[in-house]
């Protein structure tokens, strides 16, 4: 790539960021636990083992219906340490804010900050704040770390779904992405459209309390579920049947969907989670998924096969069959 | 603050920035640790005594001599666990980098972050990248978040400096922030000018082999030797007393502060670091410092005292007194 230019799709979650890192992150950084490619790092320090892990956020709009950068960056570091199976601790907080930045804008962003973190039961312990000069960045943006607990017996990884796994999913997806869409496009379309941003961690806790045996966790954030379910195929080495009528959307998401032309299993989330669990645990996973009100429409939406490895395959309305790819990056710029 | 806007000062680690913290974030992510001011959080988990550490890295120029972004990033971040007393382990990396970025830039900084790393002995486990739009950030901004174990018997912190420490600079200051500040104005100054920039914890772990009794560490970056001390002086109240003639500055460098009329005292460093260690120890941690190659130069340059707590008191060339007071900002915007 030594001619060419960093694209925006470089940083979309998808096909363009995996070859990034395959290409100039994993030969630099030579370990295997960044190798994994999780959202998370599994470590193990001192004989705990333990989750880390990190998230830029350059959401734009920074205030959007159901939440703003602030609890956007808590809740979204919270959901990694949580999708590796991991009970979040706490959380670091970079900010790089514009020059002449508004102070009241800080100060709502930053109590949204601790509010987040209150709820999800998290403290932020240390962090760093650097201003730019005016132009050298827009508004601000986040950078949030966070560190958490893997209780024993629980291992999770996208690399341990195996055939027969139930694929659940936690709710109606792609409410966040055409949120801030709606929002940056000014479409009028911004009453009934509301971000999906939450912190997961006390509902994973709850699914884990029911059966240890989840193999796989993840948040379908930038790329969607779609995006998401193509690195779970490939990093297990397994293949994916997903059914689109179990698959829940809200009707005005997925009339926004359909108005612009966006696929909704490419649209990001902020308070989904996608749970592999064997067949045999599935109904006890599913059941303590419902009990907690971020789960309450939880379904499971497909299953894990022996067939075609590496691949996922949509079970069509019309009962057909469709692929679906990974994409090369994000469809929306900047959408968290 | 509600009608004000947020100025470079904010996040020039002085007195704006000081108030900024104490006026939003400690309120809102309320926790002794945070409250503790201290460049990295000492947290417990499960019994295991850890640092953790963030920084957000947006120097301009991104390559100068003696390092680049992205070695001073993964540095930075190593120093700041270092100086919890802790032996850094992991490393997480987020960037944020602007559309149109060159990839041969970029696989150079990546690279110079892993050789950064492997210097270090540290591995970069997670990451994330984001892209924004052209002219939504300036080039290439970086944030590293660290983790590190704190040895049985290490207390260290700046809230524990003690009447009669002494206080030892591991070597000149001043280097790094004149190497940027020559490479910005394109001085012609900078032949002979080369950033300090380096990992500071093999030496700090010498240090501690030497004495455990080490009360207080920290590398005075971001406002330099005087703003460090003043902020170890608040935090610890006590008196600091330190004498110029002690303190070590290259000719260049001082050449330089003189002709543009920068105090070498608050000018930023990446490879120093000061330690208060009480009378009957300090001898055996300079041994310790000056058998390290980046701590030859280490010199005792004051002492704590009883009398003005809060106050960092400089005894001149020519024999008088004056006081350091903390700057309001850094000289330098983007200077780390």
């Amino acid at each position: 790539m030594e001619k060419s230019k960093i694209l925006l799709d470089h940083g979309g979650g998808g096909r363009l960021s995996r070859d990034l890192i395959s290409a100039m992150m994993l030969p630099a950084f030579d370990n295997p636990i960044l190798a994994r490619m999780d959202d998370g790092a599994q470590l193990e320090i001192d004989g705990r083992r333990m989750a880390f892990s990190t998230d830029g956020y350059v959401v734009d709009p920074i205030f959007f219906p159901g939440g703003d950068i602030g609890s956007l960056a808590v809740y979204g570091t919270v959901n990694d340490i949580a999708m590796c199976g991991a009970v979040p601790l706490y959380l670091s907080a970079g900010l790089i804010i514009e020059e002449g930045f508004p102070a009241a804008d800080l100060e709502k962003i930053i109590k949204s900050m601790g509010l987040a973190a209150q709820t999800a039961g998290v403290s932020v312990v240390t962090g760093d704040t650097k201003v730019v000069p005016r132009g050298a960045a827009d508004k601000i943006f986040i950078h949030t770390s966070g560190i958490g607990l893997i209780p024993e017996g629980v291992h999770v990884g996208a690399h341990l779904a195996r055939p027969g796994d139930r694929i659940i999913l936690s709710g109606a997806i792609a409410d966040h992405g055409m949120t801030i869409l709606a929002q940056r496009q000014s479409l009028g379309f911004d009453g009934p459209l509301t971000s999906d941003s939450a912190p997961l961690n006390h509902m994973v806790q709850a699914m884990l309390a029911a059966s240890k045996e989840i193999h796989v966790l993840r948040d379908p954030t930038r790329g969607g579920v779609g995006t998401a379910l193509n690195e779970i195929a490939l990093s297990s080495t397994i293949g994916i049947r997903i059914i689109e009528k179990r698959i829940p959307i809200q009707k005005s998401v997925r009339a926004l969907c359909e108005i612009l032309g966006f696929d909704p299993l490419y649209v990001a989330n902020e308070g989904k989670l996608l749970a592999f669990a064997p067949p045999d645990q599935a109904a006890a996973v599913l059941a303590a998924i419902r009990t907690h009100p971020l789960g309450r429409d939880a379904v499971v939406i497909g299953e894990v096969v022996d067939d075609h490895p590496g691949i996922v395959v949509l079970e069509t309305l019309i009962g057909g069959e469709r692929i679906i790819d990974m994409p090369l990056g994000e469809q929306l710029p900047r959408i968290c």
